[in-house]
């Protein structure tokens, strides 16, 4: 059974809602009238889907949303009756991974929540992907540098110069891109 | 004016969506019974978005938006009537960016096809910082380990072995990366 948080101002309108979760099989684990601490709430509650029911998302909330999106990400459903392309843009920019105009109908919910689910997913693996590839280039900037020094202060070739950084990372039970960075700070200290 | 393609098997039921759109004030410039040659098609008609309408994506329709997706990409809003989560999985994978359940009403096409295309440009820039990222770490891959050679072979420090590659690919009028390649053939043959 899917955890939703739901973020409605309007306590009022967010019954409908709640109903409708209930009835397609959600679990309702807290509503909220507005963002403010959602980071906070998040971390505790750590519920499964964020949904969202606004007339318009207001600036505090997109970055409210862009802030949890950036590390503790989760998939967010928003209706909302503005469908300005603008506010639009910004809500998918903060992370938003449905957002759905003049579109609360109970029997529809279910595959909305889905299709949410489905892109956050898929998108949270192309982020990763990117990120992992973007942080395996630092780190090979870092190590072949400090290969380059072993290679000249040594006469080592690069293999043995990898070598002799990756004894040293398993002897000191550091990642070789740490080992890597603290080879480059003592050669310009010593060379 | 957006230039919209649509896919539809039945011609009855497309008339509905074609009037929707023109009245939404997009411009329909084509109607296509099947996917079949969907690729070829696009690349003549060049349309920003795709929009199908189905009961249910048939397994050649989502692999024919999947080959698609991996060199034209475009935003694809789908209408559909199966709500089942792996086959919404399925759909999101081959790139469709917005999966609509039951949800055709004529005021509603316009923030439909808005939010797709801002959720399909967010991906296809994250696609391209991730395809760049990894290139850039292959590219580099070789081209220190070309670097070793000619610190070995010729005595260089990093930056001169780097400069050595540089002037080759820039009398040349080659990449860096080509040149590099080059290199670690030829000192296989030549060391």
């Amino acid at each position: 059974m899917l955890r939703v948080l739901v973020i409605d101002e309007s306590q009022e309108r967010a019954g409908e809602l709640c109903a409708g979760l209930a009835l397609s099989g959600y679990q309702v684990v807290a509503l909220l009238p507005s963002s403010a601490d959602l980071h906070d709430r998040v971390e505790a509650i750590s519920p499964d889907v964020i949904l969202i029911q606004t007339d318009s998302p207001s600036r505090d909330t997109l970055e409210h949303l862009a802030m949890l999106n950036a590390d503790l990400p989760r998939p967010v459903v928003m209706f909302a009756k503005d469908h300005n392309s603008r506010q639009i843009r910004r809500a998918i920019k903060a992370g938003v991974s449905a957002y759905v105009v003049d579109g609360l109908a109970t029997h529809r919910l279910q595959p909305v929540i889905e299709v949410a689910i489905a892109r956050f997913e898929e998108h949270l693996q192309l982020r990763t992907e990117r990120d992992r590839a973007t942080r395996k280039l630092a780190d090979r900037v870092v190590i072949d540098r400090a290969k380059g020094v072993l290679m000249k202060a040594r006469g080592f070739d690069e293999e043995g110069a990898y070598q002799a950084l990756r004894k040293m990372a398993m002897d000191r039970g550091q990642p070789l891109r740490d080992v890597a960075a603290n080879v480059l700070e003592m050669a310009q200290l010593l060379l």
